[in-house]
Order: C-alpha cells, then structure tokens, then sequence
C-alpha cells in the first residue's frame, strides 16, 4: 500500500466513525418511509448495516475495500452523470458507459447504506431519472448483430447485467426515494425493463443458458425489490409461453431450447452444473455465471429464506465454487477449456463475490480465506464483513488444489473434466484433461483433449476463444470469425483428428448429442496418477482410448507424462496428434525440411491456418523435439514408424485480420490405418539462467520408448531412461477393475499384475 | 530468507565468533610462511582479512553472501574434486566442470582467509594439484572452432577466465603451501599455462579485444601473486613480437591487430573506452570485460598502488560503472546493442564486482548502494564490506538514471550512443539511439539504429544476438550461422537499408573505419528531449540524417515519440525502414493482403529470414498500425505516400534449425527516390485487463502527422491530436546552434524560432 492509499483509508476511516455515530441518531426517520417489505434486504440487510456500521473502522481488508469503493464512486460523481443514447458495441463509448454506470450505481447504493450518507442516494437517484427519462423511448439497440438485441446494449444479456446490479441500487435507495419518485422509476424504467428482457424477448430468457441465467436473475432481482410475485415466478421457472421454434439458434450457433425443456433460473440451476458442481460451459463461463447465480441466491436467502436456495440439487452452488476454483493454474489463471479467454482468474469481481458469499453461506470454510486473502478485496455486505473478519483474525488455512475429475451433465453421467496435479522438483505440474459434453454454444470440438502446466506456465497450450472482449478493434469486442474457423476445430486442440476432419464433422447438433466415457481416473497413488476415457462417437465407426498418467520416477527430475493413445477403426484412415507446445526448439532427434515458401497444411476445418513450417521422418523408432520456454527446458518424447509424418506448424495462416496468436505446434501424423497407437512422454527438464548463463539438465533423460506389446487387451510401454534403467507400463484397455489380474507374454517373459495399470522396474542399473 | 536460509545464517554466524577467536592465534604461525611480498595481496589483502574477521556477524548482507557462498563450496568439497580432460564446448560436461572449478577455488581460497578454516585451503590445494598433474601434458583442446584454441576450454579465451579466478585463489592459499607446492604448481602449471596463453597464442594475447583483457588480466593476476615484473610487464604492455599477418581475422570475423596497434592492459583500457566510459563493443560484451578490468585494477591498486590505475585515462574504469548501469532498462537488463545476450542484467556476478569495486575505489558514491542491494549479495573482499556496511547503516541512495549521451572511441570522437528518459503515465520511457562506430567483431550494421522501452517492456525491440550462450543444442553454445545472417545484417535493426544491402555491404573492415556524427544531443527541456545524428558512410553517394525526440504534450496520455529521417542521396535508390514492433496487431488504417502463401522478403542480405506476411498502400497521406502487448496499447503513425510499400513480415524464413525468434516487424518501403523524408510517430496509450475485461484508450490520440514543409535547411511536422490540437515541430538541418534564429513560410503564415528545434502549438481547440 502506497502513501497514497494509506492516506485515503486514513481519511475513510475517520469518516466512518463520525459517520457511525451519524447513523444512530437518523436511522429512525429513515425507517419511517418504508413499506411492508424492508430495504435493503438483497444483498444488504437491515441488521447487516447495522453490523457493519458499528465495526466500520476495526476491520482492515473492509475498511480498505470500502475506501477505494468510495474514491472511485467520488471520482464519478464529481466527473458528472453520463447517460447516453446506446449506439456501440461492447469496447465504443456507449457501452462502456453504461457499463460503468450500472457498477458504480450498484456501489454508490451500498455507500449511501454504509455510510449513511445522502449524496450518494441522491447520486443514485438522479442516474435513475436519468434512464427512466430515456428508456420509454428508446429504440432497439442499432447493432444487429445479436439473437436478442438489448435497448441499452447491443444485446440483452448486458440490459440482463445493467439490471442486476441496479436492482441492488434501486433496493438500497428505495426509502430514500419518495413514493412518487418510485412509482415513476418502476412504470417507466423498471417494469418495462424487465418486460423486454423477458416476455419481448423469450427466445433470450426461457433458455438453458449463461445469457438466460442473468436474464433470469435480472428480473428476479428486480422483483425481489419491488416484492412482484409474479415476476418471481417468472424468474425462477421462465414463462409460461414462449413459441420458441425447436430449431432457433443463437449467433454463437447455439441453440435457443430444446423442445419441452425446463427453463427459469431453478432449471438453469438444475442443468447446466453437475453433481460435482461444474457448469458445462466451462470455467470462463462458470465464472461469468457465478455472479447472477450467487447474488441472486444470496437475495433469495434473505428474502425468500423458505426456498433453501443454497440446499438445491443437493448444494450445488456452494459446491460449483469449490469446483470452479480448482479449475484455475498455479496463478489463478482459469483454465481456457471451451471459449475462454487466457487471463481471466479468481482475482475477477465475480470471483469476489463467489467466495465471499460462498465462505457465508457455505459453514466458513476457512481456506476461502486464504483466496479471499490474495483477491484483496471483499463484498460490501454481511458475507464480505465476516470474510474481512476471519482475515483479521487470521482464520485462513492454506486453498489445496488436489486432483479431481469432475462429473459433466445434470446427473454426472455426461462425461468429465479430470486435472491431476503432481509436484515437480519447481513448481506443480497440472493435467487438464477434458472427455466432457460438448458445453453448449462455448463449446469446442475436442474429445479426450488435454492442456499441462507447469506453475503458471502453459507447457501444452488450449487455445481458448478467438477473441478480444472489450477490445473494439478487434470485431467489436465480440467472438472473431476465426473462433469457429480455427479454436473450436478440433485441430485447434490438442487430441486426435481423423482425415483432417473436426469431431461430428463440426456439427453442433450431433456434437451436442454425445459425450466421452470415463474408463479410469485414480489418483490414489501420488506416484502414478491417472485418467482414461474413451470416445466413440466424434467419428462414427472409429474408437478413441486415450489413457494420461503423470508419473513421478526417480531418474527423473520432475513428474512425466505419460500419454496414450488407442485408435480402433472400421476404416483405414489418417490420423493426426497435434501438441501445441510454448516455446522455441532447441533440437529434434530427426531430419526435417523447412521450406523455402510456407504453405497452409490443408484447406478447411482450422487446417487452413497452419503454416506448415516443416516436415520429417524418423526411422529410429522414435521422434523427440525438445524446446525452450521461461528458462525452462521441455522434451517430447513419441513412438513412431519411419512412415509416420512429423510436421512443425504455426498458427496463422489464412487470418486476414492478425486475429490469431502465431503459435508453434507439433503434429505427428499416421496414415492409411485401420487401428493405431500414439505413446508419447512429455518430460520437463533443467533449467537456464540468462544471467548466469548456465544451463543445466538441458537433455532429456529418456534414451527410449517403445511399445513392447499391444492387443486389444492390453499395452506394455518401455521407459528407458539415460542411465538404463528401465520401467514398464502395463495397462488393461478392457478391466478398469482394480482387483482383477492380469498377465502377458513379451519375449517368454511373463508378466503379472492386479488392476488396471502397473509401473514396473524391468532393468534397473544404477 | 527462507527458514532455511536464517539457520544457514545463524550457524555460519557462529561459526565466525568461534572462527574470529581461533585467527587471532593462528595468525602468526601462518605468516611465519610468508615470503617477501604478502599473501593474500590482490583481492584480499593482509589488512583487509583482519578487519573482516573483526566484523564477522554484524553486517547481514555481507554474513548472507558469505553464508551462501560457503554452502556452495561445501557442497562441492562433499561432491568431490573433478578435473576431466578437457573435450566439450560450452554447454558440455568438460567445459562446464572446468567453469565451476575457477569459480568453486576462488571461493574457496576466500572462505580460507576469512574463516580461517584449512579444510578450504587444502581442497584449493589438492585441486590445484590435480591440475598441475594434466596440464603438462594438455595437448590443445579437440574442439577446432576458435582462432586461438585454449587447453583446458576449446578457447584461450576461457582458459584465461579461468586463470583470473584460480591466481586468487593462488593468492589466498600461497603462505598455506610449502615451499615445494608452490615450486611445483608454479613449474608445471602457473607458468606454461601463462605462456601457452600469451607467448604462444600472440593472436589471441596481443589484441585489443575483450578476448585479450581476459588474457593479459590472467597473466597480469598470476604475475602479482608470483611477484614477477617481466610477466606483469607483459600482461600490462602486451609481447614485445607477435609476428602477427595485419589481415588475420577471429572466428568471429574481427581483425586481430592493426599495424602499429598498442596492446597489453593498458591499451585495452586506453582504446576501447570512450572517456565517457563507453565500451566501444556494447554492454553486454562491456559487463565481461568489466571484470577482469576492474579485479585487475583493484589488484594492482592493491600491490602496485604507484600505478593509479583507476586515476589512468581521466578515471575511465570508475566511469564505465555508472555508464555501464545506465545502459539497462528498468529491470536491469542491458540494453542488447551489437552483440547482446538479452536477459543479461545488472545482477550478474561481474556487476556484482563491479559495483562494490566501484563503490570503494570511487569515493563511497551512495546510489552505487541501492544497485549493490538489489543485488542482494556483495563481494567477500574489503570492497564488498564496505558496500555491506553502507547497506548495514542505510545510506543508500536512489540511482537515477538519467538521460545521457555517450561518446564512443578512444578520443570520444567516433560518434556515440543516446538514451533519451521520459515518465510516463506508468513507467519509464526510454530511448536508445545507436550513432556509434562499429563495434569491433562484435558490431552490427545498424547505423543510426534505435531500440524503445516502456519500464521493461521492449516496445521497439532491438533483436540482440542470435546465440544460446552456454546451450549445447544450439551449435555447441557458440554463435550461431544466423548471427551472421541475420542479427548483424542492417535489415535487422530499426533503421533504414538502401536497395536491400546492409550497411557498408556489410563488409566489416569498411564498417570498422566510420561512425556516424552527432549533430544535436539537447535534453534540457524536459518535455522535448531530442538526439539527431547523421551518417554518411553507409552508403557511399548517400546521407542519413535521424532525429528523434521524446515529447511530452497535454493531449497524449504518455510521452510519444517522433522520429525523423531526411535522406538525400546522388542516385536513385529504395529505402527500407523497418520497426520490430513486439504483439499482435490490433487495427490498421490502410487496406493490406495477407498472402495465402508465405515467401522471403529476398534472397540475402537478412531479407531472405524475413517472410513477408502482408502487403498494403494507404491513400490517406498516414500509414497506422496499433498493437497490443503486455496489456498496453501501441500505434505507430507515419507519413506516406500512396506508393509507398508498407509490409509486414515476420522473422524465420530460412532458418532450418529454429535458431531465430519469429517476431513480427512493419517496414516501410520507399522506391525510386533521391530524396526522401520518413516522419513517423511511435505511441504507447492506454491498458487492456484481462480479468475486469475493460479496456482504456486503446485508440491512437494521433488524427493526422503530416510532413508540411521540407527543403534541405528546414522541416516543419504536424502533429494534430484527435480533438484537433496541433502541434507543429520545427528542425533546423544545418545550424545545430542554440541561438541561432530560423524563418520559414508556410502557407503564406510566417514561423519562426530560435536554435535547431522548436515546437509549437498552431490550433488549440481545447
């Protein structure tokens, strides 16, 4: 903290006691103007503003919290109020104004509850008047790119945004305001508000849908304040009628609702998160999700204590942040599974809210607080004081992120996302293995696809979206034409491709049908973790088996892994393994050919924006590149034929705009087969200071892999490390049991083992 | 500190108290020994022992140095001597064991002197010893690259590092010996390994050269420690005959020795360095040589102070201190002029040396103080106490770097290097011009070259070397070919190449015989700093003039950068002006093609490494492009004509080995003119967060930059801001005098000024 900021939380602190001693003395003629319902009872209460008024002062990160809240709602205030008539898309100034004007109403509403203080109920009141002024006039949005434009916005979901913070607003100001004042609010701005984003707009709000979820909760919100019954019903179970044609899609290519479909904020609840509490969208969009679902569960309990909001499907909100927070990297980073964009993480505002609300409501866990701890900042509310109050009190216990595989799909049974995480001899090594369902609209076309770090560092990247949000040069902000013409395709990922062809040929109807099957997820030994699913529906007729293990071995400076691949198939056909690697080769154990003149690597399904930047073959049974990435050296390790094609892509080909990151990656190619195996070994080695310029364990340790024996049944995989020694891997393709035996042959040896997988010393020499 | 570390602390604390006692009686037995001169006298000296003996556990930076320096040599005694006949480049095993052995017994022989212990003294001895067994039968090292092959390392260079660090040792350990061990390590060691270093590789010992610093440094050191006037006079005037052909050239492409040319210690200190203290190679090769400088000086300070070696040359070595940290970015690095490793910083060992060095010899200068606590660790000598004192006692001081200009050549007269320093709205912006002589060997052809950063961030990148140094994979650690190809070539660098040829056709002995000329270095005025320069060389028959000027204005949230070029030449030519922007490309003004298919930009001279990625021509009078990396906004806005060319192109074509970064790059391409005029604007503005997802002025300020008076005396600029301010730059060519008054007519309006530049504003809007 900087003088500066030590000075301004000086300065808030003082007020806050002259404020405190303010409050008493005018809380009664305040008091005086409510109606049946009590205000604030959203996210403030009555007796939480008590509470946080008499310990204003006592609690650092709060306190600290609330005084940058209130230079920031200053700032704005004194800047004067801007309400202008909507014109942009997301990033031009109209809609970065409303933006801004919906979060700092949203804060200014909780200072005037605070800190008692008028100026801001007024501020409050007169951007209010402000909107009511415009809105009943307001054309749709002019931008058309949207399935539900917005009046505010150029789409509804951000109106959704604008309404369920200004709920908050209108619920702290509301005795303050006359009666007369909210009449005219709720006729001209509030009511006919939530009628467009709901009744004007059903193919928009009686979804299954992240969009839907804040439309829901936009009118909930808004109803809770004006105590509408029926608009909460609305909320909660959608309309009652909506005409929706079965096959409508969104401009993302979703589609709209399925026939018969539950809808309202209970089904969006009910849906799209799974037992184990992750929402099928993926994280980014979890994320974005977390807010309406949390705030307005938290309202819900306030007001609406007999729904037992938070008990639903078994507690799943509580849980899904949990869930979501162990879908970040060693950062915070959220994993960019689906359409996510690289760099969102727990430090967002919505994170914010969700372990705040979550450590409230959810029996005070205190490893939220050591989360809450690195966000530095908490929710002005009952949950954000008892979050700041275990921090002062030094209540936080350290957040362990542990392996997990968590269910897909409303009851779990539609495939899953599995991370194993093993400690290297640096910093923790991380699989993000991904066999789920397809993640409506956000999702992509990659079965049984993975991404690895190393700390906070991508070893083997997931592109995530093709988009700049809020960046409007690039489209606006919104989603590129390459997000479905490069990240979605499977190519894009890292995981099988047949014939230069995306999983269900790109087809999100038939994608959205199916999901993997788990085989194997154990974490049980920390020595040999492992996760195995297969896919037979991405390519009709052909089978995937794809079996990861992050494997730790004394010869060995950091954890492994160990990724298998089993292809069966009714056809001959070629197959491509991509590895999206960070960072710049330091050397291949094979010949290659750059050219002279790069070229696309195909014509269509993302094959269009690879350069083909260079070509191999190797006939030692084995093909390795290792690069250099953040001091850190990587080798990747492959069993190939001498037929097999070994080609260094980059990304960019074909991207009119420079829309696209220009990354490298690796592909291993096999042609003109029925049934094949990809075995590969992903080793992080040594280290080189640029400094000190030394370089250490720059080599990988692996002389050799090899695929000792395969049938249907089982494999056996050799891992000959440098120094000789040697460790076989034995797994089971068809008995995931973990008491059943097994045994093979190779080379009149026989072999034994109990369960599914084993690691076996074969030839140890030092 | 880690636990870890405070115990490591607190035991090696102890140990001293213990230690302190023992030496008060040992002393006398161990000088009983002594012969005429003492020992230790270079680094360490008699006086200087005791009074850090005295001392031990009560100043904590130079306890923590010495703490970790003795688990460091104890690890190694524990792992056991190594002395492997010399086989691998850098980056392999021999080489590397030999590189640890200098470091490791330099080391030791401190911690002998300090603690007092004999386990250190004998491990330097036995090592010592083990050495002396193969050194006499050391046939010249396998490896076959250099001009100048060492014995223990494939170059003298490196056997030479390593006698510079063993004479220490020597030194610390001579009175420990027995009369007998000295004559022996003396005979079959110290004295051929000088000679084989000197006498018998003149080509390598008779240079001025960072090579041959190293090797009189490395006679020089023995010489003191062995008391020997004929070697030291070698070491200090160079051989008397060399016999050396006047057109014999290094492996890396430098001539060995100019007819005539003075050599030995003095010369290298005499001519390489500007008496502004600039090392006419550049930085990074200025931090290696900055060691054997100065722990040679300070030795022979230390037993020849009638010398006054840091009096010699108007206190050049003290200087080149200063100079020397002034050539970083905000993070320490170097800035990568010629041949530089980037990464290279200030916390490397030699600055460590050169800092303390700097600090005692240099009048206790406080801002040396606050470097030497970054770095966190001081020398174990009498230099490094005192550095450790002053931090003890808190007298450190801020180092400001300040904008500068830096004379290169001997006499200060062969041109120099600018930088230019202005604050931001967030960080540092700093300039680096290039207006200097060649370089030596290690010199590129960039002539009137420029580099920009923004705190640390590279915003015009200079490409540094293409080189892993010390990473085997990457041709042994060595150079590599494209460093050659491409880091050296004109094309490479952020100036302008005439018809696609380098620079001097990038002949080396052309190059080596000019440098370019001052003509205006003023940063008087804080909000117009300003560096211009010409060069006339180059390109035989044409003239460069460049003029560069960090400006500060109200409109512009940074301080932008406005960069002139006026060239005029008697023929014909196409000018190429390259800007190695680092990010991805946001927007453009001008419709451009991005080709289907990847081709070189040419066949030599570095065009055959560039592809080009896109071709375009603006009609608007302005070519802009705007970038986004490291969360901030960037746009350079230049005027063209609509035949200009303007390309994009990326680095890598030709590259069969993945030795070259693919970084990203705009030219401008001018053809078929005489004359011609770049005038161009470099801005940073505005912040992208990719967890909030907001994004702050991320358009350019910059309406129009248009070029609205030019003959061969005047330029007049103007700069029109998006609200319409406008600011005209006015440049006088041929009077650089400050009083100087200048008239020119515009448009019928009349402009005038007194010296070379003004800047006005001619439409204030607002």
């Amino acid at each position: 903290m900087n003088i500066k900021n030590k000075i301004q939380l000086l300065l808030a602190t003082l007020l806050f006691f002259v404020v405190s001693c303010k409050a008493q003395t005018k809380e009664t003629s305040n008091t005086k103007k409510s109606n049946k319902q009590d205000h604030p009872s959203l996210i403030l209460t009555k007796a939480g503003v008590q509470k946080i008024r008499a310990q204003l002062g006592t609690i650092p990160l709060f306190d600290e919290t609330l005084a940058k809240v209130k230079a920031e709602v200053d700032a704005e205030i004194l800047n004067g109020i801007e309400v202008p008539i909507p014109k942009d898309f997301s990033g031009g100034y109209t809609h970065e104004r409303h933006k801004k004007n919906f979060l700092i109403l949203q804060k200014a509403g909780v200072l005037y509850q605070i800190l008692n203080d008028e100026k801001y109920a007024e501020y409050v009141k007169q951007v209010l008047l402000e909107y009511a002024k415009i809105y009943p006039t307001l054309p749709v949005h002019p931008q058309t790119r949207s399935y539900a434009r917005g009046k505010l916005f150029w789409q509804c979901l951000n109106d959704s945004n604008w309404l369920v913070y200004v709920s908050q607003a209108y619920d702290c100001v509301y005795n303050y305001l006359s009666e007369t004042e909210r009449k005219l609010l709720e006729k001209d701005l509030f009511r006919p508000f939530a009628k467009y984003i709901s009744v004007d707009n059903p193919q928009f709000f009686n979804r299954v849908h992240n969009h839907s979820t804040w439309g829901n909760v936009a009118v909930g919100m808004i109803a809770l304040v004006m105590d509408d019954s029926k608009l909460l019903e609305n909320a909660l179970h959608g309309l009652k009628t909506d005409n929706i044609d079965p096959n409508a899609k969104d401009n993302d290519g979703g589609f709209i609702k399925k026939k018969g479909q539950k809808v309202g904020f209970l089904a969006n609840l009910e849906e799209p998160f799974s037992p184990d509490g992750y929402y099928t969208e993926g994280p980014y969009y979890q994320r974005y999700a977390m807010y309406p679902f949390l705030v307005f569960a938290e309202a819900l309990q306030n007001v609406k204590p007999e729904l037992k909001i938070f008990e639903y499907k078994d507690g799943v909100l509580l849980k899904s942040i949990t869930t979501l927070l162990n879908l970040t990297d060693a950062e915070g980073n959220f994993f960019p599974l689906n359409d996510g964009q690289k760099g969102m993480s727990y430090y967002s505002r919505e994170l914010v809210s969700a372990v705040d609300i979550g450590y409230y409501f959810g029996g005070n866990q205190t490893d939220l607080l050591s989360i809450a701890k690195k966000q530095g900042e908490v929710l002005l509310d009952d949950t954000g004081l008892a979050v700041a109050i275990g921090i002062r009190d030094e209540l936080e216990t350290p957040f362990i992120k542990k392996s997990i595989d968590l269910s897909d799909g409303k009851n779990g049974e539609e495939g899953g996302v599995a991370i194993l995480r093993a400690n290297g001899s640096k910093e923790e090594h991380a699989l993000v293995m991904k066999y789920s369902a397809h993640g409506l609209s956000h999702g992509h076309y990659d079965k049984l696809s993975f991404s690895y770090y190393e700390g906070a560092n991508e070893v083997i990247q997931d592109y995530g979206m093709a988009r700049f949000v809020n960046i409007q040069q690039k489209g606006g902000g919104n989603y590129l034409k390459e997000n479905t013409t490069w990240a979605k395709q499977t190519i894009a990922h890292n995981t099988i491709v047949q014939n230069e062809t995306s999983h269900f040929r790109g087809d999100f109807e038939t994608g959205s049908a199916h999901h993997s099957e788990k085989y194997l997820f154990d974490v049980s030994n920390p020595n040999i973790q492992i996760i195995s699913a297969t896919e037979s529906n991405a390519y009709p007729g052909t089978q995937f088996h794809r079996t990861m293990a992050i494997i730790k071995e004394d010869d060995f400076e950091s954890p492994y892994l160990l990724d298998i691949i089993k292809i069966n198939s009714e056809t001959e056909n070629q197959y491509d393994l991509p590895y999206y690697y960070l960072g710049q080769i330091m050397s291949a154990n094979f010949k290659y050919n750059k050219p002279d003149v790069l070229k696309p690597l195909g014509t269509k399904n993302g094959y269009q924006h690879l350069w083909n930047e260079g070509e191999g073959k190797s006939d030692t049974g084995n093909a390795k590149i290792s690069w250099f990435n953040n001091e850190r050296f990587y080798t990747l390790s492959s069993v190939v034929s001498k037929d097999d094609e070994l080609m260094f892509t980059r990304i960019g080909a074909h991207d009119p705009n420079f829309n696209l990151r220009n990354d490298p990656g690796f592909i291993i190619r096999k042609k003109n087969n029925k049934d094949a195996y990809f075995v590969t070994v992903l080793e992080s080695h040594g280290h080189y200071d640029s400094v000190s310029e030394i370089a250490t364990n720059a080599f990988t340790n692996i002389k050799n892999l090899a695929l000792v024996y395969n049938d249907e049944n089982f494999i056996a995989i050799n891992i000959e490390a440098v120094n000789g020694n040697t460790s076989m891997f034995l797994f089971s393709f068809k008995d995931n049991s973990k008491t059943s035996k097994h045994q093979i042959k190779i080379n009149d040896r026989t072999y034994e083992w109990i369960g599914a997988y084993k690691l076996i010393e074969i030839n140890k020499k030092s």
